[in-house]
């Protein structure tokens, strides 16, 4: 499943890259940043080492992979997925990376709101980099679809789970489809943020 | 005071991301950047751990409340400020965390110029990253206004004071006193750096 | 040629300012940025400390005084350098920062995988750091030429020669030199990525 969110990440890099016509390079930097971005950024604030890439240089290898075969990559991407699923398998990536951070930080003993804070900008900042390495205003900051907001509705779940000593394995569980009902169903009924 | 000079940043970034038609979760990161990334920069340069933001979180609960009420608050403040009164208020939170800066990486043991310019990245670079996310140029790198001068020249002056063995406190309020006519003056004069 | 190299990093930074028109500061923190980002970002994500800047306070005066004098820079070396001056200058700059980056990464205890990375990623930030500060999608994003390609090929040569125990000096001569002629031969027969 974690696999699974970054690819759905690597991915949206892959599509970014293509659309803005980058080289093999410019494919391979943008999935990378929007996969790993989030974390790492995290981990800076945290001062918290190894990054994840560094402990799992396979996905790192992985996303080289992709990106160098990135145009058939594309093509058969497309076919197997359509719009919903790519929608669906995004939003598990953005469940499982904003509640794996909140709990991160949690371990790192940072106070409530900021664990929610981290735990959001774990989920939404690789995305702000690939938007930013791709001149563009980064969609989050824009798009007044909930994303963010239901990273941070979700986050605050796992911690009230957490204070009810919920087992880990089935508060991370629940706040990820928290967040992945929470974005689907803002989807469907197209609600929209204050602008 | 320090309230002040964190509260001119935050709404100046929310008066950017109001030009920029964001949402509400655009608004408040753009201000959460523009309030805190300089401190930020400087900390992870410094390897500085716990953030300003960390550390106080009911600031960061109440740039959220702003940039909730954006709409209401930027009607709000630009009845009560005046053009001028943001330059003054912004101009005080250039001095403040510009000559702060300095101070914290001297206890950091930089040399003197770095630690000028750490000074000068606290200043500004809160100002450079909300830029940066609304995709423009950074305005300091191309408003040929004296902005990063008049901190830098301040910063000197900390540093002079501080070798001086002037009691802190004044110290501070001298230097961030100095770089705020400086910047008034500068552009009361209307005086230009080269292109 | 350290020397060499930053300087010709910090000669591109100012190069772009001027294309886009920026005031003194502006020249001064795009050129900054060009020569030390790469470095400082592999500093920050190794979290290693000193910054090279921090300990060569003489290299940032020495921009300093670069920027300051931008035109007149500017002037005297395009008279001096030609075209392809700067392209072997820059050249040697992106081998030398590459394999030390490399380096740095091995004595970290970094994987082979990540340790060429943060090679390339020493190489190749100032410029991607510079084109964000300017506005523009970074060139290694997106102009087909090899240039990180070149870097990343030089640092795997430079790990299978410390991997045969070749002498370091030796190592690092031969791995700048395969980068620098890897990029001028990809350049003077126009080699092209896959787009």
């Amino acid at each position: 499943m974690e696999a699974l969110a970054i690819f759905a990440y690597a991915f949206s890099g892959l599509i970014e890259a293509r659309k803005r016509r980058l080289d093999a390079v410019g494919a391979f930097l943008v999935a990378l940043v929007t996969a790993f971005g989030g974390g790492t950024v995290r981990d800076v604030l945290l001062s918290r080492r190894p990054f994840y890439w560094v402990e799992h240089q396979d996905y790192m290898l992985f996303i080289f992979a992709m990106a160098i075969f990135a145009p058939y990559v594309l093509r058969v991407t497309s076919r197997l997925f359509d719009q919903r699923a790519l929608l669906i398998t995004d939003a598990i990536g953005l469940g499982l990376f904003s509640v794996s951070g909140t709990s991160i930080a949690l371990d790192a003993q940072m106070p409530a709101f900021t664990a929610t804070m981290m735990g959001v900008i774990t989920g939404v900042f690789g995305g702000v980099l690939r938007d930013v390495l791709c001149n563009e205003i980064p969609l989050i900051l824009r798009d007044s679809r909930p994303y963010a907001v239901c990273a941070f509705a979700g986050c605050w779940i796992y911690l009230g789970l957490e204070h009810l000593q919920v087992d880990t394995i089935y508060n991370v569980l629940l706040s990820t489809a928290f967040i992945l009902i929470a974005r689907l169903i803002t989807f469907k009924f197209d609600i929209r943020l204050p602008h």
